[in-house]
């Protein structure tokens, strides 16, 4: 069990309609939509993708991290160092 | 005609595997996938998406913008701040 | 007391150093330096800043956020939005 | 001469500025200031010299790269992906 799976329906959901706007991009492409309004497309799908990203991360920092931190123990410190580091490659993205 | 045109077939493989790997975002979720694996991919996916807006990017200067600029007058400016905007938008996700 | 203040000599240090880099962008645009020369340092004095803040989290994840944690309650759920509203605008910037 | 040779009074005062935000953090690590609160004067801090770097770019795109691909040839190309380098940068950062 982990933070998302009591959300798992919805986070499908998201990631679908993230599924759809990439094919959306392709339709733009094959069709010779003017440059411009593509990267518009492309920066609408990176956010999307940015806050699936940070929703992922909330339930996480809240059940997984959470536990470790009440166990108490390197556990705490090894997952929150887990975290930071896919927090800096969010960030750095 | 834009400045990608010609590699067209190149751009929807891209955008294609883009597609493959939300998809893949999915599978992981839907096998109850440990949390920071996600959003290993997802960090992954977003670097793939950035890549493929900084290529039509750099598309789009060397054509349409590089015409308008050749042409001269209000168009060349117009252009640029065009794609000025567009890079906030594509360094601000 | 917060995660930092024990490191707080070599947190003043680092942000000396950026004000410093800060102050280099002045120089070399006095010294009419080329754009991307300055456009260079602009995004180095930004990763600097950067990894500054992603250090500042993760010792604010490691105290406040898991005291919170242990503690229980409505204060957890409240730190770890918090620190996610944080980290969001890290992400988005 | 560069694109932002013009404006170099006005970008002198918001490199200033910007240095200020910076002495900012400082004031607020040394009165032991909440985290958060540091956090989030990371992020405008970070957002100022991003939107610096953006203004600094679009006068490029004006004038160095307008003057090359006017100019034609090779160093048209040079110039764009010089650009584009300093994009891809930026977007990263």
């Amino acid at each position: 069990m982990h933070g998302y799976t009591a959300n798992k329906d919805d986070i499908l959901k998201r990631l679908r309609r993230i599924e759809g706007q990439v094919r959306g991009l392709q339709r733009l492409v094959d069709e010779d939509t003017y440059c411009i309004d593509v990267l518009t497309q492309v920066s609408a799908t990176t956010k999307a993708l940015q806050s699936f990203g940070l929703t992922m991360l909330e339930d996480h920092l809240y059940s997984c991290v959470a536990d470790a931190i009440a166990e108490g123990g390197d556990g705490a410190r090894d997952k929150v160092q887990e975290a930071s580091q896919a927090i800096a490659r969010m960030v750095r993205t």
